[in-house]
């Protein structure tokens, strides 16, 4: 049986003195595989990963571990408690409208300097120092006097600073009404077919503010930098965002399924010794991230969805009719709409009632097998 | 081919001037039946009543009808475009807190001198006098100045003017994640039968808001003050709340079966001549509406909900897993809730993460069956 | 200098898990005079009451006191926590939107059977059994499996509880943007003159939920019930809701004025030994509570607020006028709104847009001086 | 008298399909002056431009135009009406969290091929030219299957393809509590002299998604272009965001002033035949967006402000009291919070209530005179 140890870290105070603090669990290999770090329920109402996270602690505490691992649930603790009627009001900061997931800590800037200070220095060295940078940078942000934190801010760093410290890095998520997807770096696509997940979503180098990025998009860009010098050295980082169905609901039978998912990732990338766990002989699709489309209601109105999660569907597929009572009369009430490309439908919008341009689905389409 | 004409009725003013309207759709049967009234969507993110007035719609069109009927999808249009997040915040003003449904005028203080008036009166005129009392009264509660009537009432009190003209009132709501349940004045239990909904709430003759309440309480409450003088009428108007099943939701083909469950109630009413609807052969089931349980959470956390929605349940069935990840090591972080009645499962929350005390189930217990 | 002791007693528990408190100061006194228990921003966005909390507990500190003395600051947890924008949505529960202090137990109940009881009892026994039924049944009410007690009432009654345990009662409140005034009992108006509030609403012994009628009205029907019989009995218990000005706010010199106005009242019910806090020589204006107007907006717009806090206005005069800029070519653009009838401004909206029928004015009317 | 037209264009429906229509008014002058496009309230709380717009039309109206003026009041219809509590939650869209100011089309990508195939044209025709562009992008954009475009991104744009018409844009906003301020491009810092603002915050050349950066940004990169080329043009077209005040009010007397502000600008810009508006002889002061500090609540509590607005504060200064009720025995309950630099106050946060990293105030550093 594993040791695990619990520590609370605070990440902010409320209005009436409080202190926000998030739980850590951590469990301590042999130090041969690499160091994993897992958290869970960014955005308020993605709750699930927290189940799987219990179920990864149900099986972590007998496995004989190679790597150190880092588990946190209730990773925002704003997000998981505002409500707003029965619904978890947990995507956005709701004082400024800033997504909770948008607010890690980019460190493009130190990748030139870096890599002219230790252009010849061994592998070794390059991986241990720039991962000390990373570590020393956000440590540095959150030292700041307070007065230039923003709440957001200082949790999301707070966490990105516990994250560098890892090689694995899975930030748990769901969608509104989802399948389950996972967001991939290009790079690492060969450990997709690792994960008991159908759907990978390919995406670029570009940070734009989320956990994933934050976390391999230093490493990637510092393996870029040194080719363009001449130079090849291995993106040592992998992190990934695991969509793992839909929000507002905890299934833990299905969070032992995610866990085993994750665990048989893990266990290729050799987390433990004389483990079992194995992925599923699945078929998986991929899709670049500029081929995830964003389809938007055409009118406003009260939409039945038609198209299955994760079905793949034909250009011309009714993907959803949309009643406009008010129009009974003068026009038609019902309206059919289609999609004008063969994709594979991966999520949908959490309630019926839309505004013209609210976002109703989100397709893969020019997808193929991974 | 009925005609069905439309008219958009004003209930209010927004902020940048725009009008609030309220589309109100109607037939006209040859006069023997009784009359019927019809809404939906009075709380904004119970939707499913609008397709069901569509489906009512198709089929009305082609009934040779004895029943004038009037129907009104989009009851609130306030509530029904309140968004917070995914989520429609539909249920209560905004602003006030106010539920919308607990705003209809309260007629009880009219009854007594209405009787002792009319003491001897045939019981037509009876009839047709104190409707025409309720209609004056509402019309005289909306006619006041303007700045007498706040926002909720405007609207509520508009669309009980219009019911009050009906012999039948049917308000058509969803619970949260819900089964389908009626809710009945316990007069009018006879008619119960003719849906086709298994679980039926019987109330009694307490004004407490809501639209049937408001449509049916006065004439009940004019049954039981001539019956204290020694005179039976009957109680000429029924009202109910249709509860179709869950919020944020539109299934046209359960729409439809939802349209022929009330055209079956409809029929036996004798709203049509020569229809075939039929109720279908199903046992119900009945609470009284003091046995209806609300069962709150003994805990904060995160919820599994494992009574199924209209399942009978025995007492020290486990009803839900809640999950504690911060107590992980120091107690038990997954609670296991039972209830210790036999039940009914109504409905539950929309949420996996609640308050201690979020009203998590609500539970028929002793139900009868019917 | 005077021991003040703190504890913090707990009311809930969040999705995450974090429990709610809140914290409860004491002083002691010579046990000779009323006991007191204060508090302060049971609704989220009233704040400026903690500060008049902290400005009593300086004041205390050095005074000899006659009396127990019990405050309780951040008397909501979840309410001064709930941000929706950079507004603090604290009047109701953002689940449910039951206003916060309409959620105190009721104990009408109780009294016949009591008055039965005890309908020869020498007064001190009358005063300590009641008290003690008091304090036990919300005592019971807590007591309760946990499932049965929902989150604002568990809050609400936790607090009552404690009230009752004194003789005076004072819950701080705000209004939106507002005059002082105070919410009076109808047999405590004596007691109204000892405050520095220049406007007293009258309020008659019917229990609508909140803080000062779940307090004071046991004791007003308990003597009441015994004038039935024939036997009177003093109201041993007076509770005021003291509405300090405007909510969203905190103003540390205004609340050491607001101190020193309760420090007056409770220096004439003889708190304190040889204190020196004497009432301002200020005119008051009392209005009875069905002559408290409120004023809805008459139509939609955005509304420039031209009566004046605490004015004394005449029939006919303009209190707002409402810009309704998509009428600026078709009708008129600029609405002048006056009052039909003599009246001294309360409170107004706190924000410029309105809907047709938001609260926009609450209005002294038939107002007479105290 | 001038004619003053009235349009009303659709940017959006809503759940019960009402369109969401936005009111254009618009002046004819004789073409010898610069086009003008002014907006209002495109975040729902700011409504005070809407006032301002309505004291310019009537001061518009008796003018002798040289400019065809476009007036747009009530900019964003979803905005301005979405209460949450007394409060007008109308800066980000509350689906998404997006802030309806930073939903504008960036033309970034159009500057090169057009520089490039017009190098040499008459200065006149490289702005007719790249004006049309500049229209049809956007028309382009809007044209889209509607499943393409999403709820702010319609309403940004279909208000951006109007403003591209113009050759001054002014986008009327307030702050939270706010002294007046003006963010002017540093190109056009000569103009800034013209309003009767204060404050005046000189912003780069960067597209942030903001009305003002969207319609003056091109222009400028497109003279920055030719000057590459080594060709000098003017930059064409101003655009500014002019702060008013605080949100949430209406003051028709301020609106006045306001709307002399502009037209003082508008006349120095050859707006009017004859007028004579003129700029008050006030200091102004200004400040690169860099030194534009905002300060963060270095704890959560509850906030007495102490900075007056617009005031020049010295380091060391205390600006804010926050009080921590909790810690009134154990730690101190009071904290003094100071400035670290001298500074002008410009805005602080709208409530007292704060999270640790709340933005409490806004602030201009190492200023200077204009």
């Amino acid at each position: 049986m594993n040791t695990i140890t619990q520590e609370h870290i605070q990440v902010g105070e409320i209005a009436n003195g409080l202190p926000l603090t998030i739980p850590v669990y951590r469990l301590q290999g042999n130090g041969s595989g690499p160091k994993v770090y897992i958290q869970a329920n960014m955005h308020g109402a993605e709750v699930q990963g927290n189940a799987v996270i219990y179920q990864l602690l149900e099986q972590l505490k007998t496995q004989t571990l190679a790597s150190d691992i880092t588990l946190v649930p209730y990773a925002n603790p704003i997000g998981c408690n505002q409500k707003s009627g029965e619904f978890t009001l947990g995507r956005f900061d709701p004082i400024t409208g800033t997504n909770w997931n948008r607010m890690y800590h980019d460190h493009s800037k130190l990748i030139e300097s870096f890599v002219h200070e230790h252009i010849d220095a061994p592998e070794d060295e390059i991986k241990s120092k720039f991962r000390a940078l990373l570590v020393d940078q956000t440590q540095a942000f959150l030292d700041q006097p307070a007065y230039r934190v923003n709440t957001g801010k200082r949790i999301a760093v707070t966490l990105q600073r516990l994250a560098h410290e890892a090689d694995i890095v899975l930030d748990l998520h769901t969608g509104p009404i989802s399948a389950k997807h996972l967001y991939c770096p290009e790079y690492a696509k060969a450990s997709a077919s690792y994960f008991d997940i159908e759907h990978v979503l390919l995406i670029p180098n570009e940070f734009d503010g989320a956990m994933d990025e934050a976390t391999f998009c230093p490493w990637w860009q510092l393996s870029e930098a040194y080719k363009a010098q001449g130079r090849n050295i291995p993106v040592w980082v992998e992190a990934f965002t695991v969509e793992l169905g839909s929000q507002e609901k905890i299934d833990l039978t299905e969070a032992k399924l995610d866990a085993e998912s994750i665990l048989s990732y893990l266990n290729h990338k050799q987390a433990f010794i004389g483990a079992e766990f194995e992925p599923k002989p699945i078929t998986r699709y991929a899709c670049m991230l500029d081929d995830y489309l964003a389809f938007y209601a055409p009118m406003g109105g009260m939409v039945e969805y038609n198209a299955v999660l994760g079905s793949h569907i034909k250009a011309g597929d009714t993907i959803a009719k949309i009643l406009r009572m008010e129009q009974y009369l003068s026009e038609k009430p019902l309206h059919e709409i289609t999609l004008d490309t063969d994709a594979i439908t991966i999520l949908h919008f959490a309630s019926a009632s839309v505004n013209q341009g609210t976002e109703l689905y989100k397709f893969f389409t020019n997808y193929f097998e991974l």
